[in-house]
């Protein structure tokens, strides 16, 4: 059992209603009413240590750092600005204060950039090293995104390049491999400092979401893709009741991810396809705003919305195959099967 | 180091200012502008295995109940309406599906008896099970109430009762110890019911917020207990810059709680003063208000505030002591030396 598929049955046993909600489970972030003018926003999200982040090449700066922009991603996702963070932290015992010390001011690099503040929080004693953010923000009424909404014919765009983020945890795992079995060879990591960079320090994407108010694009759903694009195709498929037509040749990526696909001899559209935590964003738009986007060098039309509900990927021979419906996580493996609840 | 001390050092590493925000880390929840009529609140507590329960004895569904009281407790302390939660929450590999659909019965159970709606979460893999929840709340603006704010010969009052789950914890935990021993032999704690659901089934005094509005009282300060009578009345203290003095013969306690003092041979006082996990609420209000209180069953008058900074506790021979600075944590042990970290 994946994630959402292990929150969407235990959602079953809660109330999911109150007068003042207008969104509950299911989305990116929660919505209820703020004012007349803006709806309030709310997404929660954790790291956690063995599974989304290794200390050995992990620095503490940059876990905040990761911590807080992966959370703040969800607002994104909703056409949303980011204004407050609550930081739960759980602590092993007898970890120096400065290793925390560290973690909180990556936090306070996302507080600069992102224009947000840390309003509370909690400090637990823990067995491994986790932190949860949560995440509070507004979004104009007019202009909430939901997951739901995309239509036939509507293109289907994403921002920045695909599969960096797991090209570049693929080069870490390697150097500690090497490292563990020799300390003293210095890493070189020269050629990959990019994708590197996408794995340990993730910026979520509220320039976008700027850029598209600019260009007066509203989008007709919209979502992060912090579980990879094939999950994020399908879940804005399944919440339209549309289908998706991709295009190979239309995904972007970046030279040192396809560097590191023939290094380990994997499919490159794999890492293209799967690779999770990269908190681009991936939305419809009417296919009348194609001139507003066309010229965008963040912005790549990879595909439209099909009437049916199948979820294709054609290759440049012009062969539509079905991409199958796997998150990151299950790529992942251990993270996924670690979320699976035995049988009683 | 405490957690509250932990906080505030790693506090001045963030940026604690906002356009929007009126109170950040330092109070029971954190305060930002809803709109004309209302402040927004939010807070976050976590329950974690080992340090927070116990799952021998604490079954999933209270485990559920206990972690979103806790939580609402803090909104209550603001003299505010809890909305909403979010329920993170990490999983340990392999555990079984039922179980933590327990835990969710338990949130449930405290969706429907406090009108709260859980609008998110999400789900780690975990080697200790845990649950973080944030909990969204509202106050109208002329009604919120601060840790500061006492003022010289205000009355300190408290609600319900004190010591009890502490006293609950020492019977759960001998009954643990027996059943090491000897697991044929059946617990028998039918003269001790009630500090085991102070235990096990805390309450938020959600009910006294409502009590105060109706009696038309407005606390000039409050606190919640979670840490102990101890470090609330030195919370409320430090944060007013007044003292407060407190008579040991009005400190409410339930018949149960003075037995298991004497049958471990400790101080009651340090039940009442120390024992933590209580969820009542610590409030001064002006003497005038003395009338509309003096009759309320679930309301205590225990003393009033010191123009000097003394927090004192009289005994009933007329010798005031001064009360140890020492929260519930602290006095738990286990709990204050791991969130404690090592000097580099």
């Amino acid at each position: 059992m994946t994630e959402s598929e292990l929150i969407l049955s235990l959602r079953q046993h809660l109330r999911n209603e109150h007068p003042l909600l207008v969104k509950g489970i299911g989305d990116d972030a929660a919505v209820w009413n703020w004012d007349d003018k803006y709806y309030a926003l709310l997404s929660v999200d954790t790291l956690h240590e063995h599974w989304d982040f290794d200390r050995v090449y992990h620095a503490p700066v940059y876990i905040g750092y990761k911590a807080a922009t992966s959370a703040i991603s969800d607002i994104c996702a909703m056409n949303g600005e980011a204004l407050f963070l609550t930081v739960s932290i759980g602590i092993p015992r007898g970890f120096p204060s400065g290793y925390i010390e560290e973690i909180y001011k990556g936090i306070r690099r996302v507080e600069d950039k992102y224009n947000v503040t840390v309003i509370g929080g909690d400090i637990s004693p823990a067995r491994d090293l986790w932190l949860s953010i949560a995440v509070i923000g507004r979004v104009e009424r007019e202009r909430i995104t939901y997951r739901q909404g995309a239509r036939p014919k509507d293109l289907v765009c994403v921002t920045g390049d695909l599969g960096g983020a797991y090209a570049g945890l693929k080069i870490l795992q390697r150097e500690k491999a090497v490292f563990l079995q020799n300390p003293s060879v210095q890493p070189d990591v020269s050629e990959f400092t990019y994708i590197i960079s996408r794995q340990l320090k993730p910026e979520a994407r509220c320039d976008m979401v700027a850029r598209l108010r600019e260009l007066n694009v509203l989008p007709t759903s919209m979502i992060d893709l912090s579980d990879g694009l094939a999950a994020g195709v399908h879940a804005l498929s399944k919440a339209s009741g549309y289908g998706m037509h991709l295009y190979l040749d239309r995904l972007p990526f970046h030279e040192q991810t396809k560097r590191v696909a023939e290094l380990y001899d994997m499919p490159l559209t794999a890492f293209l396809l799967y690779g999770g935590e990269e908190y681009e964003l991936l939305f419809t738009v009417p296919l009348s705003d194609y001139e507003k986007l066309k010229s965008e060098p963040q912005i790549h039309v990879i595909g439209y919305v099909r009437e049916d509900g199948q979820v294709l990927l054609e290759d440049p021979f012009g062969t539509a195959e079905p991409i199958q419906e796997l998150s990151w996580d299950s790529w992942k493996g251990e993270k996924a099967s670690a979320v699976s609840p035995s049988s009683e």
